[in-house]
């Protein structure tokens, strides 16, 4: 998997007892950009204010970064920083956190398992990308402990979740801002680039708060972010998945935005799912076009997710719901053990790959 | 109505060509309080870091300005400007926003509209306060022009809401933020104060979008918030409203936190409706510890707000689509003219008093 010059993604990093500040990744070093580049917007502690300055610089600041680590290496040499001499940060400052539910497989795995006697889709799903606010408070970095939840996981009885669960998904980061009330510009024009999400949920706690509300703290207990955000640039494109029926107009797709990317789920280093991108319904530009067609503000550092990245396939799908089937079908673990939902101790890694392009990883351990 | 020593609510105000700064309204004035008080802390363009000194500086604050404003007035008057000389701004800088669902005669009402045949109360209602995430990046100040939104009003029509409504609530405002996965403290060791929330509504986008993940793009285009945050200490407290079942007990009460508050809401000055307050099921206490149950971490600026307050009576409802029964039964103002819901150019103004003390407005016109 490939951290060169066509991948190129963003974080925070510190060395020890320094402020955290903006690097970029290359091979098992990052890059200090504030030193390397000369520019205090580097300096700041997130990505939001260089994310601010819209595509132009992006484009011209990835050129720049392309030349340097192949013509000038040496120049910038001083400048790279071992990996296991950071610690990684959480990339930028969330505004809001948007989550959507743009995959027809899991919508329908869902429909069915929960309204087995109806349509596993319900009548708005294939007219718009369904989508809520989640807790941007609450967004953490890859690699901070999950503290298992307590709720009511039904009524009368408050305790730890026993249906911790998983959601392996894409997130993108907006930013570049809109006014409120003002239309959003080409998707490209707002959104910096993407960055793994797992959405862990405790489907328990959920399934009783959720009418008719939605999700509240089934989900707002945690949501991981990998430390890497891979400017859109980077990313192979291919259509989206055909529609129907066609979308209205204001939904409709402003290009190839489908990607053509690979996500591997694995529980303590095993892989229990590969979920393919590729097979998702509904692009991020109809997401982005969709969470403004009200006339919704963006801020740097909006983050959207997908949604649970499932495909046809068992062993394609995204959340262990789906994949132990509410768990009558465990999982067999190769050390002998079964799973239905997650266990204290277990660790959970979601990567991703694009072809050559590695999108790194997010993981997160239970406690 | 008073806006004496006994209520002191928190702003920020501008003079022209004068960056923000937090002030206290005292009569038809607001007092600077980085030049009465010589701290820095209140030259930010945001209450934020004022209400992150959390309770005791609270409390010290408001007992001098009490002092001042009575005892030293002179000293102080040099630094009252009047109200006709500044713009009021958003006080804090929203972190994450929770809607709540606390009103048994609200929520009662739309279960009795949407699902006739069945029990008003969904089954957790009376188990734990509803509520979900709402759009923080759209709260506006009171005065903010609001644009009726476009979106899906059903399947394959795009087009202006049709039925834009409002919802009359009091938000609690975070000062003081917790850990991810500490427990939080007493209420009132976190939130700071109280300010009058107007949750527009646009009632067919949301019921076409809301199955299953909760209202989105129904309610994200706008949230309206009065400018002056009035502190807990200035509120008049009475027991909450009888609970059946009794509360599990992380939801068992911490004190008296119902809130003898009167909402008014008028239609270009017209009174439609007074929504009593002292009638909510869920207290804000009771809505706190809900909402960090489940180990979520508070941060400074986090609002969470009531719900729709609706008392018993047509006339106490806080919505139209209460009192108009979705439409069916149209007030008629003094004009002649009726309204089901809101037509382009009316203004919404939403008062509230407790006893002697006013929460001032929020207002908002449809563009």
């Amino acid at each position: 998997m490939s951290w060169g010059v066509d991948n190129l993604p963003y974080g925070v990093f510190s060395r020890q007892g320094q402020a955290p500040r903006v690097g970029v990744r290359h091979g098992d070093r990052v890059l200090d950009l504030a030193a390397a580049l000369h520019d205090e917007v580097f300096a700041a502690p997130s990505l939001n204010p260089f994310m601010a300055r819209g595509r132009t610089a992006w484009h011209d600041t990835r050129a720049l970064l392309q030349e340097k680590l192949t013509t000038d290496l040496s120049v910038v040499e001083a400048h790279l920083v071992p990996l296991d001499q950071v610690t990684m940060h959480l990339p930028f400052e969330v505004a809001d956190y948007v989550d959507f539910y743009c995959s027809l497989d899991h919508a329908s795995n869902i429909g069915r398992m929960f309204r087995p006697d109806s349509e596993p889709l319900l009548p708005n799903w294939r007219h718009l990308p369904v989508g809520y606010h989640g807790r941007a408070g609450t967004v953490v970095v890859s690699g901070t402990p999950v503290r298992r939840p307590r709720g009511q996981v039904r009524a009368g009885v408050f305790g730890p979740s026993g249906k911790l669960d998983i959601e392996a998904e894409l997130g993108f980061v907006v930013g570049v801002p809109t006014e409120l009330g003002a239309p959003a510009g080409a998707f490209e024009d707002h959104v910096f680039g993407v960055t793994l999400v797992n959405d862990w949920s405790a489907r328990d706690i959920q399934a009783w708060e959720y009418v008719p509300l939605g999700p509240f703290l089934g989900k707002s207990f945690a949501t991981s972010v990998s430390p890497w955000v891979t400017p859109l640039e980077a990313l192979p494109r291919i259509p989206g998945r055909p529609q129907e029926p066609e979308p209205l107009d204001y939904l409709r797709r402003q290009g190839d935005w489908g990607l053509d990317i690979e996500l591997e789920v694995r529980i303590n280093d095993e892989v229990v799912s590969r979920p393919p991108y590729a097979t998702m319904y509904w692009t991020p530009d109809q997401m982005l076009a969709h969470m403004t067609a009200n006339g919704a503000s963006l801020r740097v550092g909006d983050l959207f997710a997908s949604g649970t990245v499932s495909g046809p396939r068992r062993e394609e799908r995204g959340s262990l719901i789906e994949i132990t089937w509410n768990g009558t079908e465990p999982i067999k673990l190769s050390s002998g053990e079964t799973r239905t939902f997650l266990e204290d101790g277990d660790t959970v890694t979601i990567r991703a790959t694009a072809g050559d392009i590695t999108l790194g990883e997010v993981s997160g351990t239970i406690v």
